[in-house]
């Protein structure tokens, strides 16, 4: 599978922590992303374009983040019919209800996969989902992922089935 | 003053019933109106040409509603330097709170004037308001409004202290 | 393409009327799907079971719909790596902001993709963007309803511009 | 009365800082827990597994804590027809109103005895409120607990009456 | 297992619609229930003395279901060491919202094991799953209406799947 | 005691069904009110000029109901120093969080007495509360309200005692 | 006027930084206040002791501070016919909604006056406007006080527009 | 143009940190403003009267941000014809929510533009997007300005292509 199977788009250079942890994922599962900067209320042409030509460049998933009036996975999916992934972000006054609301709640016709507020993480494994698909190296390292995390939620209950909540408590810190 | 200063621009047809109080409160106040069906999400292109071509035709204030993720709006100011309402509109489940977080919280920059939810009577006084500054006639047109409104509320007070409140709650039957 | 790409869960029966929204535009779309009535917390091993067995199944994508704690998305979502789409049913008390939250606000590592309270028509339509990626009839059947949807809300605008709001308001009664 | 009669089971270790105030309760009232890390997620098989075991292995309460779109204390209801305590844990973008709704809001069927945000200790009295109908030592415990916390309270309100509100608040730094 | 282990107390009789969901439930487990009219509010007295003299009367579990400021079933749980359930009822202006957080968020030491808004049966099935660790004939009633209930879910979709989709809708109506 | 020691205010006359619960109540109490139709927005000069001149014609206490942006309690209480009730009307789309904000929010220095959404019987008897201080009759009333209304409450009870739940929910239909 | 004419009650010493605006201000109009801590919840009877005996020691009016599930301000107006004026106190998980909809929520019959959450100083105000309407010595207080406020804003206005915007900044660091 | 087109009222100088974005920016558009220190209750006689001059003072459109029952921009719009921008400010309690719901939530008739919690800066923006109907030297500065800002943006994207998403992190630190 060659690279840039996924963009990354969010409207704001403010909003690239959160974001990171979807293109690491896509990273850690050998998918590249092709990841931008573009508003769409303050570069509105830029981002129709991103949106459009997708397709024809060989992406085939887009992740989007976006805060307060978060219309920038909406507007996206506007522009294209391939899958668009919304990441509401976390706001200082609202706390990413705005966000949540704004990308989750698209009118019928044209859906945005809303994950959780802040959960760029799950995008990412929501788009290699997407992927693996059509792509069985992604289902099996996906797999692998899934297969790794539960081994270390067990590994944290032996541990504590060992050592006990006091000592377990003790480490944490 | 020429017709269209304003456009009442709004995403779906079921929204008309409450944008028509926009409408008619402008043409009362001598103002017609250029009204469009126009989703940001099914027609963007239709959209931010409607938003770019405004100030070219003589458009001087949008005014703008839509329910749900209610980016409408928000895409039309960003197309524009000319104000911007916008018209939360109730909605089925949310109840309007979605479309007032989509509609009120954008990001700076491009802001959009938000009223009330299913304010749509509000948007057009507002447009009016703005319009006034130029134009003294609605200036004038809007002080006579002010008036008799405040007038209908002393006459129904006047109506009160003489019927009492038994009769009048009687009469509101 | 083969029958059953797409199998439809959901709690109770009473869902059913919100998630047929969902079935009926994947057959539009010539996609068949698999319906079961399969509660996480009634019937929680059947539901493990429908979730295990998908992918050998043929199944691509799982479409789950759900209201108050409305776990049953999450809960398939922990059994696959199948991309699973998450409907959050409207609620007699809280609206489905309760649903809404119980499924989108997944942990990281299991994502759901969410769409709006009582969207299971987008549901269907995101079901197929993701099926799109990998059968070109449906992509173009996609692009035809796209399209379609587009020309509707030019036509309701064409006919505003016709008749004018007056007379399209009287006509929509 | 033997030890392990209440499991309680956490979604995530990182819950375990707030979990804690349960099992010191219960420890207080000699109740000894059995504690898991367990996601309803993650390893949903060992969590459907701790839960339908439960029974068998005498726990006749089952306490579980977790955040976000929190499903452990309903998927752990659901494998079991013990009580089970859902304790919704505070999260850092909705302060655990995710949490709370995902709990309580149960179908009708499978309950979930659901405490305030963040409420373990509350939990823990609550399992041994359950415990003691059946365990009289548990029942005196508690109602010398029940004595001790009014005594605090009193003993808190005869100091400030002795002191007065300025003494007692500069003590408080 | 003699007569009235369960008190259900309710501060109106307008509750009690919703409330009889709890007494019915418990009397098909063979529980008779001894039903209170006793607001916290209009007669406190009252209340307090129902709450004080439950457990000498051979109560075990109390259900108290209140709306709005839904004082009632910690003002209960004030007075006794028995478990106290509350029902949050949904209420005229906020949905049950107000109830839900006036029950559930019980300070530390004096907890409420609540339920969803309007979760009366829930709050009766809750009281069983407490009695039943003590008396096993309600267990084993317990455990066959959980049968019968997966058993309800599994033929609704036998029929789901024999008659499909479009003939099941239509049977609904 | 002369008439008018309480003003009644609302903005609206549509605020009068729900504002007469206050007015019946305080005729209950033997005390008549002056009610006024004045909107803060509308006719601000006349609703300054009433809570100006309130306490000079023997106005003691104001209540004052408001829906929406309800500034009306608010600006009144900026206008004078006798206490002030508000009553939040429910609104069409927030249900009366908008007016329960907009009255109970006041800034230090300016309060407002907040009663419950559409509680205006108890804005009632929250400003005959305020005039028993002074007035012994008025205090004599309000107990015997208070006892009377316990005794239907135990009344209520008594009757459920006596026929049961079944007979007393078939005579509530 | 003699000493206590007001009773302050707070569920818990950690509510005594906040209630002390209350006791502050009240001392400021010369108004002496009986301190309490007696939470509703763990001493139940002395809490009903304190309110039903409040009228005999001559309180007149009540304040009543509490967070969470907060009953106190309601369970003491349910024991006595003097005003009692409710302080939401803002809570860690829920900011203080669910402190002012457990207080302002209050079912008719028993209303509490509710201010702001934290919003103690308005409490003290409320609660000083009541007794000025029986003790001029209160109303000349709080008219010099409601002057002195006034004149504050004045002044600093005057600043403002005497040094500009920039150096008030300044001098605000 | 001449100075002091826009009027900027705040009820507290602890506004000024955030109202101070308006002001800049409209000095960056080449517009001075009064700039006000006047609370809607605690000197509303100045506030009216601000708000009554404004227009013979050549005032064209009022600034206005408030918090909590922010009741400032509607007291404001109620006594003037100008158009009125609400500002709706954080608050500690409840983020602002409450500000917001009491400046958008005006009645039919008497409008206020609002922006979004604390976007002091939009306010300013939409302020000079109506001078700049009227004035064609404040149109191209918002020109000039909307360009400069999508260059910014671009410039951020060209930035994140050229040294990738790792460094640009890096330096954002």
């Amino acid at each position: 599978m060659s690279e840039f199977k996924v963009a990354v788009v969010m409207g704001s250079d403010s909003d690239l922590p959160i974001m990171k942890d979807a293109i690491q994922f896509l990273e850690q599962m050998g998918i590249s992303c092709q990841v931008y900067i573009s508003s769409a209320h303050r570069v509105p042409h830029k981002t129709a374009q991103i949106a459009e030509t997708a397709e024809e460049k060989g992406i085939e998933v887009i992740i989007s983040g976006a805060g307060g009036a978060a219309h920038l996975p909406g507007v996206i999916a506007a522009f294209t019919t391939i899958p668009v992934i919304g990441v509401p972000i976390k706001t200082a006054t609202l706390n990413g209800v705005d966000s949540l609301y704004s990308i989750v709640q698209m009118p019928p016709g044209i859906p945005v996969a809303t994950v959780s507020i802040n959960g760029a993480k799950n995008a990412g494994i929501l788009a290699a989902q997407i992927l693996a698909l059509k792509y069985p190296v992604v289902q099996e390292k996906l797999k692998a992922f899934r297969k790794e995390m539960a081994e270390q939620v067990a590994g944290k209950d032996d541990r504590l089935q060992e050592i006990g909540v006091d000592a377990y408590l003790a480490n944490m810190k």
